[in-house]
């Protein structure tokens, strides 16, 4: 499988982010879908497949299920681009020094995918030189799957459509959403609750999903924290590409410091006063 | 339609509920199954319908789709079963002092409906004498189907297959769901963390579909407060027939204080020790 030449183009760091980002060609989106397509092979079988299991612990259903995901994920890539390096949540790094590194978390969710929920997803980015260009949701069960790639619109399905977000004026509009408030640590919590108090409504629960709602434009707003490069990489392409915006905290690329706080939206303007809530 | 003879059987009040229920026929099962038919039907082409509508106030979506289900249920009710009453979220009652009342939510979890996650359902109960002997949750997006009805097994699918809860000796290993802590008075969330402090982990988001999760054993707990009548009513046979066990935070059936207070475990062992810190 061969790549566009636009792979050897020089890029920032992550913290340059106004400089141009490279462009993923078509084919690396194709793989991207390959792998979307094999993770949903692999984890629906074993959804929900240890309900009436009385004696399976928490811990060994996801992390097989998790194994089994990123096992396949790999599988495919060590054959379909061997020179690309991947760093995956369970299985850790392989050719992590290379231009272009796959980040994959082969179950974002996991207390979504343990109680049942179809909220779980896979989440594939591709990183160049450490900054995500192409990114993947995928629910399995549902089917739902949004890509984002620099450059390109952000599509749900497969081909799918392009997706946009929706307006939001302010916050009093915005529909917020976070997957719980035990990520949070209570500075933290006491900050989103600033910010809560000025929405429209809070829906808890969704992981990565929640960013795919925010670029298909049903949620305005997530906010979170704790969260890891694999957690946030495949997000960051899938909003921006939407008409979002996502960033840490503070207004800076995810992943700028170590505590992985994430502010999606979907309208600059509810970003903008989120921020100065969080900041206090 | 014509319905079994058992159906003119006296029933005791919900306050006792150790006597005899009634038993639903196979034509009242059917009609269940019909009205959720119905009701997929109807939802589906409603669910992030207006997602890139900008002008759309959350409550006027909500209850566009809340209204068609609810009068889609109704219509189908005054045909197939016209000397049955009717008591629905959206359009009040009728013949609500009937033997039988078919007791409808036709879009239970309205903040994952705005929000575009297929968490929400529509919530189908019968009560006879005030009592629910039949109860459907229904997730028209991924299908996901519970039916309970009193002296049977609680099925999950259409016809499906027979589920039960899953075994859980005490709250160390417990799934904790609940759907957001913003339903909680203050006191509430209090009690509900001396719970969450000693479970395995708690997943947050899901309503009444978090009842089914129950009832197919990869939920164990699930603790809320607030809920009115036509939110809980469908979930106590399909908990019960599963094997679980449904009550206030008092151990009462349901609905028996003005709370809306609802505890519902797979096993009576959870129930029990969730109970007791509930109340302190």
């Amino acid at each position: 499988m061969g790549y566009a030449p636009a792979v050897a183009q020089h890029l920032p760091s992550p913290q340059a982010p106004a400089e141009a980002a490279m462009l993923p060609s078509d084919d690396l989106i194709a793989l991207a879908h390959r792998l979307a397509d094999r993770a949903g092979e692999v984890v629906r079988p074993l959804f929900r497949a240890g309900l009436t299991a009385e004696d399976k612990a928490d811990g060994s259903q996801v992390t097989r299920a998790d194994r089994a995901v990123e096992e396949a994920i790999r599988a495919l890539l060590a054959e379909a681009a061997p020179d690309h390096g991947v760093l995956g949540e369970e299985l850790g790094a392989r050719g992590a020094g290379a231009e272009l590194v796959w980040i994959v978390d082969p179950i974002d969710g996991t207390r979504a995918f343990l109680t049942g929920k179809p909220l779980f997803t896979t989440l594939i980015a591709l990183a160049h030189r450490g900054r995500p260009v192409l990114g993947v949701i995928v629910q399995p069960i549902t089917g739902d799957r949004w890509v984002g790639a620099a450059g390109r619109p952000t599509r749900f399905g497969s081909p799918g459509s392009p997706v946009s977000t929706r307006a939001c004026a302010s916050l009093a509009e915005a529909r917020l959403s976070s997957t719980g408030p035990q990520y949070f640590s209570a500075a933290e919590l006491r900050a989103f609750e600033r910010v809560a108090a000025r929405v429209s409504f809070t829906s808890w629960g969704g992981d990565g999903y929640q960013y795919g709602l925010v670029a298909s434009g049903s949620v305005d707003l997530v906010i979170e924290s704790g969260l890891k490069v694999h957690d946030w990489s495949a997000l960051v392409p899938i909003v921006a590409g939407a008409g979002g915006v996502i960033t840490d905290w503070q207004g800076r690329p995810p992943g700028t410091g170590d505590a992985g706080d994430i502010v999606a939206a979907g309208d600059a303007r509810c970003h903008a006063e989120a921020l100065a809530l969080l900041g206090g």
